[in-house]
């Protein structure tokens, strides 16, 4: 049984206590961990047997019973609190990103590998868990496509986040598209040599006010010479439109969205299946479970984790390098970074 | 090269002309023939090349240099101008229902058995030279699904006839499903053995009124025990919509209706291809080509065609076995009529 | 908070339990009883806070602060411990069928009526908890295919059961068809009037020999005129295969089979989804999750459940007037069972 | 009734004769010319009725009956040919490209308007005549998805050239992916401000030792702020795949392959649909009619066509700004070319 500390309790923080209680029986939740805790929170808790509620995350560093924290505080802190939990001897499961300044990662990265004490640590890339990504990964991976020569990431949210909130998202690249950054490296299994990054604001006039972009176009070069191409758009007004393709040698491989149900409508109107379901959490429920069950895994039976620091790091690079691109509106290497 | 001569220049004779016309290189029209043939319609043959525009099919009979004709009258006359054909030593493409009487047609197997010319005889069940039969037929006939264990079809109209039509046109099991109790055949290669056939007036109290039903519901048991069911309905406003499946003990082959275009358009009304085509001969334009190809290369190698006079002798009385069934409420050996 | 026991802890006890735990906040699970219960089982059942783990259901029939039971033992009990349960005054959601004899289930209705405390019935058809089906019903209540002409439901499972099982099933029609033959009520919102039902053994020999059947097909004539289809076979190779349409005057609503993902992979070979999902409770978890949270929400709000104890005893009127049907090999209108 | 001359009975000139045959009932071929004619084709063209048979093409040029000529000449020779055919006062069909040289299409589109006679000049890109891709772009004109922001064209051949072929083909952007740069400006109603293009050689070493590339992906930069990207291989193992998408403020269209047939196979393989249709010709047959149409409409109507000499000349400018773009690693403003 691996007993572990939950530090933030706001929405990814409840996501992944309730994963834990329903559908990874070797954990336990010993405490959980916010300065801001809303009593409701605090209250359900207590209710489904969590012992520690409390308002300082140093109290779950401090506890010896438990192995491994789940980082959920808010980005600014993530790379702090790896650094605590590194020192503390805890297994680490952190939301992603780690940090938007490479040199914070890389001093999370340092300080790990110097630990006396193997600890894993997990980046919170759930897409890589998804059950549609999951089996074109593995087509991939047992050769059913042979050789990756192409590869495809769309990306589109339902709704753009409040203006307020762009500007100190970190940009649409950082926020956003970090995802499909990543996913570009796990589908192809390859590393990103260079990409060009366009980027356009066709949504919502105050995102451009607010300095940001909300429609995207990223191409990229693939260590092997396969190319790739992302597009994201911030509003899809038929839902949460996540897709990919991966073409090779042998064949192609795609995957489509998730809907509430897959009834046909035929009407005067047309042939009308269901829109793609809404919400993230929606769509990615069954992924937040995996990923937890996988980080417990990696404790109990020594493996390591799908998506490790390495990844975290990366993908952050990637992001810096689509702004970079964008900004001076040139190919850049990722070496440049 | 066949010469051919067209015996009714109606919507299907103009259908089979221009297949031969623009898809039929080794088979010339020589002639066409209607005793209420329209002017623009004997100028347009006679635009294209079609030496004889007569009033009197028997001109057509007694040219020696016609090979085979094509019988596209009205359903009335197809068994009588058959059996001139026959006594003319003309092979024969009959428009289906050969008669609605198997006595009829029966008189008409009989001629052609005894005729001392070796005699092409095939019947105008076009479906089963439709792209999307033909390949479930072909996956069957493979082995892919293994046994044939289980029929489907679905059948519906855009639109229903005219209440007129209806009380002339031999009821909905002889006009409409005679094409599908042929397909459970043409599909599984079995014959049937026992059905039960349901009817209900649920579209248009008019077509009730003239004594017949508007959909329907069919049992069937073919000869290798294997068990089939038929829906037909006049009216689907979405489309035609023609559907089957054939399942086995290997697998199970499926297909779907054709559209105009394949476009899937998503918005907030949901995710929306395009409805069936609406016309049957735009839906079925091809078979109409392959069946009449077929005929004349049947003619030119002396092979059998796919539907001969068997296939439309049974498809009758299958048509009628269902009309008693409906009316006595029981099943109905096939060998019973 | 709704105090629940649940009697037998096999597979679907263990089903209902997992979804009480971790979907229904407000109900408890007391107890659980089993007079054959594995050691394993109670000791799960112990380590997630199931204060009784018995024997003897009796002490949950007698444990006061119990609301509900959930009747999860073998059929052959089921009417049995609902008339326990009756005279103890426990709400009750009953596995299905409730027997296979109508005097029994009658006789469960009497005293279901004759108590002085108005208890919530629930039958187990899961299946018309499945986001797929109630998406159709939706479809159907809402109006959006008109009035309902013709219904089809396909069924057919991955593996057939042993054969010595199927002598104990109470046949094809009782054992699997009654979930499909409930679904055309459901879907349709009609009464069955009478139907023809046809079986034949395909699959397996030794099913033969038990005296059942392994594929059938049935025709229904509904109380509004509309004709419905069903088809069913013991054994499909590309696994769990579960279809339905609705047909009407507006137009036609249809579904599909669920996979575990969604990924179309292009080759050489072909253009290939994956399998619908094998297994009947990875195919339908959801719906036995949505269920048990109707049953509670029933008990707690005073609600009618979506399948009472009517709709238990129809389903067994048409399961034996199917059987009726093709032993007598005629139609059988289902007020004479 | 429009008089025309094909120059050049290579393959596509011999489509274009059977279309006008078939499908173009107010046009008669009167002449049909190529220096190297072979017999098999002449003796096609006398059989059908085509009067002049020539070797040279400027007997087409000096009849004074031919109101219009359809160059299907190889690629170097329609500049020319189009400069006669202006001068003889032809209207004019151009099989596609005009030329590779800038330069030579001007002064085509300087001595077109130059010319006294009004002429309609239609390029042969038969794509935008596509049932598909006009489908998507009759959804995109009619607002159906509101403010283009987004276009993705993907493009595989079955099968790359032989390597002689590519070394003077012009380069994979002027030879195939022409194509999807006219569809990029087609579907979206945009004009491109800017783009950068990266090429890889992944499917056969011999095209990189001739200086080509096989794989490409091009992002692009649309005149009202939109993005755009085009994928390319010359090699998809599973058939001929094209396909788009066009995303706006109100929704997204799609469009998929076409294929032989629309069966389904499920068995225990997977759920398997048959591979896009192979061949060009075969997938864009209707495509070939269709423009060919819309040439003798334009005569007899005076209509514009939908691809004018100008979608000719910026269609190459697009391709050289690739090539350039590639070469030199950076993006291209058009108005560079």
């Amino acid at each position: 049984m691996i007993n572990v500390g939950i530090i933030g309790a706001g929405r990814i923080g409840q996501v992944h206590a309730k994963s834990i209680l329903t559908g990874v029986p070797d954990a336990r939740i010993l405490a959980i961990a916010d300065p801001y805790m809303k009593p409701a929170v605090a209250e359900w808790a207590r209710s489904v047997g969590i012992e520690g509620v409390y308002d300082d995350h140093r109290k779950i560093m401090d506890d010896e019973r438990i192995d491994a924290v789940l980082i959920c505080a808010s980005t600014t802190l993530h790379a702090q609190l790896s650094l605590e939990a590194i020192a503390a001897g805890k297994h680490i499961f952190c939301e992603k990103p780690i940090d938007q300044s490479i040199a914070k990662i890389e001093e999370v990265k340092a300080a790990l590998e110097a630990s006396p004490k193997k600890l894993v640590y997990q980046v919170g890339f759930n897409r890589r868990y998804d059950h549609n990504y999951r089996a074109m990964r593995k087509a991939v991976e047992e050769g059913k496509i042979g050789e990756v020569q192409f590869v495809r990431v769309s990306s589109r949210d339902p709704e753009p986040p409040p203006a307020e909130y762009v500007s100190i998202s970190g940009g649409m690249f950082m926020d956003m598209m970090i995802h499909d950054l990543d996913m570009v490296r796990y589908l192809s299994g390859q590393e990103v040599v260079e990409l060009y990054a366009q980027g356009a604001c066709m949504v919502d006039p105050a995102i451009g006010e607010a300095g940001d972009v909300d429609t995207v176009a990223i191409n990229l070069k693939l260590a092997n010479g396969a190319l790739a191409t992302i597009d994201g758009s911030r509003k899809a007004v038929y839902g949460y439109d996540q897709r990919g393709e991966v073409f090779g040698s042998k064949g192609c491989v795609t995957n489509a969205n998730d809907s509430e149900s897959n009834i046909v409508l035929s009407t005067v109107a047309g042939v009308t299946a269901e829109k793609p379901l809404w919400f993230f959490l929606e769509r990615y429920m069954g992924s937040y479970q995996a990923e937890v069950r996988e980080f417990i895994e990696c404790i109990r039976d020594g493996k390591e984790p799908t998506v490790g620091i390495e990844d975290g790091l990366v993908s952050i690079k990637l992001a810096l390098a689509c702004a970079k691109s964008m900004k001076e509106n040139r190919p850049v290497r990722i070496d440049e970074i």
